[in-house]
């Protein structure tokens, strides 16, 4: 019998409400939640966007407008089925849409991805440290279909203060043979694990992830971890 | 400020020690850990695979050796560089190698995927319910790559008790409009989510989630829920 341990506990952030552009999403998250240092706190993409104005007009009734709105966002198009295209973005992220959204908007707008997550995870780490003293990691999560396997889940497009991938290559395994190849997306499995308790439709932006083993709270990088170059690819 | 509803907890469940063909792997993990009602039980598919026998052994010196068992795990070969094989099994995962795993086991030897796991985690369920009396659900998970994202992540590739996809297609979002094709993959969150917590080479072959939304907790199957068939894929 043991537990106790290496326990992660996940917390929704509510009470939040509404985010609009301008907004200090970290000072916002500081004020609903008490933070501690060590924390993970996860911030929808939604809300990331809405706070830094990557909202924009969209004619719904044109079925061409969001396929303008995609192509602009997007710098290859991989594949096109009815009205699913499945786009690389300027980031690197292969999604659908370019992760242009219609969803959880006003009617009439759309929200595109941040220009730059990584950043937008390192400013909204800086406020909460200014908010709340409390040194957390920032993971910026946005919601991706996979190719193989129905149903979307929550991944990382952002991330500070916290490894994206941790290399266990070189760790021995369990009977001490070194382990290969073994590098772990811990921003993604963090961002799914924090996608369970706030939801989709409930408009929660944001949850806290206690407990992370703090060996994995270094300078991280969904850009320069996750992203796989289209030349190491074997599927684009 | 607002905590505590809609929580989850995450516990690794260790003290199983080494798993041996003819286990009952529930009644390992209800005696290891105190279980509830409503308690998400995940297990690694390694575990699951060597109670179930599921490894053969391999002369590791013959480099062809791995290919010929990897050939005889799949369906179909999807690409191939270097070492590294991406295979469709028999189950309809994609994945490396047809999940043939030669770390974490004696030297000379493969684990296998379990031949059904769906299958397999009724039977731990059954087992843990024999045992504890609790009803709860269960997940088997393996460690998957992704196309177009660098590092590793557990996923769901058996289930019981639990959805494995929620449809929020039809629920109304924020704003009132209605969510169209919101499907997430909560087993492979919560897949995910338990890798958290079990690391690769520790030798915890289980996890514990609780909180989970008890609306989740239904009939459900990887196999019919996740694995998309390649008349539907566009990526194969």
């Amino acid at each position: 019998m043991s537990l106790g341990a290496g326990a992660l506990t996940l917390l929704p952030v509510t009470g939040i409400g509404e985010v609009r552009r301008g907004d200090r999403l970290g000072a916002l998250v500081a004020r609903a939640v008490a933070l501690h240092d060590g924390d993970v706190v996860v911030v929808t993409q939604k809300a990331v966007s809405k706070a830094e104005g990557r909202v924009v007009p969209i004619d719904e009734s044109d079925p061409d407008a969001r396929l303008a709105l995609v192509a602009a966002e997007s710098v290859r198009l991989l594949r096109r089925r009815g009205d699913l295209v499945i786009a690389e973005t300027r980031h690197g992220f292969v999604c659908a849409n370019a992760g242009v959204d219609l969803s959880n908007v006003e009617a009439g707008h759309a929200v595109l991805l941040p220009l730059d997550p990584d950043r937008s995870a390192r400013r909204i780490r800086a406020e909460i440290r200014r908010a709340s003293g409390a040194e957390v990691a920032v993971i910026v999560s946005d919601t991706f279909g996979r190719p193989w396997r129905r149903g979307l889940t929550d991944v990382a497009i952002g991330c500070a203060g916290i490894a994206a991938v941790v290399d266990l290559r070189g760790t021995p395994d369990a009977y001490g043979r070194e382990l290969r190849a073994t590098e772990v997306c811990v921003a993604d499995e963090l961002a799914g694990a924090a996608e369970l308790v706030m939801g989709k439709a409930a408009g929660v932006p944001a949850a806290v992830v206690r407990g992370v083993d703090p060996s994995l709270l270094r300078p991280g990088s969904v850009r320069a971890e996750v992203v796989r170059s289209a030349s190491e690819d074997l599927f684009r």
